[in-house]
């Protein structure tokens, strides 16, 4: 048993989510970064990779107060469970995730994490051990069903998108196309890794609809099983 | 003076126009591939880079019988000029788009293209040589222009169309996105090449509109000049 998981991206026009030096850049608007929100406060947790959190050190908070409001009155953390898959354990100990807002925090390690690192890690964090080399994804993911999370939000990067992809765990994806061009066969692209190599393992999608926004596009996709 | 410049180009739903072996694979479906012969016919010239010339061995032709037709009628040629963009010299002379379809082809290449190779492409096509090192694009524009280009298609690959932004020279760019994740770092995406670093120097596009097509959404763009 795993929880729903969808992906939430932006990239520019021609498929980048930044720049070759992982300068971290506006892609969407307003109307976006509200939806994106509502997505966040609409989660049971949401998912990052440790590329990531040290390329952009996000909080991962809801940013609407009244979001939050309406988690509390739910019953709910104001925030959702952020998660971060770090395999060696290299979440800076002062990152945003992990001082930012209430709620809880669980770093996802594999056996290679080195003990030092998490025993500070575990002041501000869960730590769920899971795989030898790298995290076991299905692992976690059991763990987190198991602790309630219903609903998972993977906000990136393209690494671990890759891995969530290439091992068929991913539901739906929301991607916000919008309207710049960035360029660079090196920069980050939503779903970068290894790759597929052959047509017949591509991850194939339904199309669910389309909806221009904040003078780009919203394109959602369902991930066919 | 130049040509109107468009580019039509392919790509998965995470920004990929094929696998990082640069194998050839199928992302549109019959719509979009009668779309692009439209624009094809509708177009004076249609160009690509020497990469897409050796890793897919493209004819360029317009593969509608009635568009065929439609182009004689009106006193033109059956299909429209075919260029390619290599600096070098490196089209090898058996390539399809030197041999298929009647019509006019030009490889354009720059000052360090081997006299060897040219002696024998020119058997097949008008050679022009534009610029020292690389092809100087805003002189083979005006080449272009001053032989009655007006409609130029560009078909692609990455680093082609990242040299065209680059050098402002993109006028509008039709996406099709297609339903399916092909992922990889190292993956071709349609804007390639070295990549703006900085958000003020990114190509700014105005959306013109979104389509659903073939199990994904056709999106058009006119660059902001």
């Amino acid at each position: 048993m795993r929880p729903f998981v969808f992906i939430n991206v932006a990239m520019s026009a021609d498929g980048k989510i930044s720049t070759r030096e992982r300068r971290q850049v506006k892609i969407s608007g307003k109307q976006d970064l509200l939806r994106t929100d509502m997505l966040k406060a609409g989660s049971d947790a949401v998912m990052v990779g440790i590329g990531t959190v040290l390329a952009d050190n996000p909080s991962l908070t809801v940013k609407t107060l009244e979001l939050r409001e309406q988690r509390v009155a739910q019953g709910k953390d104001e925030h959702p469970i952020r998660v971060v898959v770090d395999s060696r354990g290299r979440t800076p100990p002062g990152a945003d995730i992990l001082h930012k807002g209430t709620g809880q925090r669980i770093i996802a390690v594999s056996k290679r994490a080195p003990f030092e690192r998490l025993k500070e890690l575990e002041r501000y964090a869960t730590i769920v051990t899971a795989g030898e080399q790298e995290v076991d994804l299905v692992e976690l993911f059991e763990f987190l069903h198991r602790h309630g999370v219903r609903r998972l939000m993977v906000e990136g990067g393209g690494t671990l998108i890759w891995s969530l992809f290439s091992r068929g765990l991913v539901d739906e994806v929301q991607t916000f196309v919008g309207n710049m061009v960035i360029g660079g066969s090196d920069a980050p692209t939503p779903v970068d890794g290894e790759g597929f190599l052959r047509e017949e393992d591509f991850v194939r999608l339904r199309f669910a609809d389309v909806t221009p926004l904040d003078g780009g596009v919203l394109i959602r996709w369902r991930v066919k099983q």
